[in-house]
């Protein structure tokens, strides 16, 4: 397998798990109705992710830094909902 | 900051965000109810993980390939109590 497609495996893996949670922000925005939902999972995930954006600036490492920031923000936007709909 | 601390908060980084879906696996399996949770966030989140295995077996990188094994069984096991406790 030559860089260029092991790179894009790489890529199309950050593309899925950073997108993966648009569909929990609009299902939860739309049902209002979070209770099935671990805060401790999202609490502990968006501070990995916290963790490993400041990874990505301290390796100095694009697709880690923006991978990781609009996770983070999709992240704590679900982390509302889940507060505000109990 | 040294070598050793970036290494260091990108491993906790992985272990923070492999372990948060422990939270969601045993609250999922006690409460047999799952009907907040996107389908459509863990399908995708599941396949990004196992694009990142996928990744780290071929740049043969332990950590990546670690993690997100962790990670790829632990989405399958909340995917599971997803279609099982619809």
């Amino acid at each position: 397998m030559s860089i260029n497609s092991v790179t894009l495996i790489g890529l199309l893996a950050a593309a899925l798990t950073t997108t993966s949670f648009i569909p929990q922000v609009i299902k939860s925005w739309r049902m209002k109705e979070t209770k099935d939902i671990s805060l401790w999972m999202f609490l502990i995930l968006g501070t990995g992710i916290f963790l490993w954006m400041v990874y990505g600036l301290l390796i100095q490492d694009l697709p880690v830094i923006l991978a990781n920031s609009i996770s983070f923000v999709l992240v704590v936007v679900i982390l509302y909902f889940k507060i505000r709909y109990k």
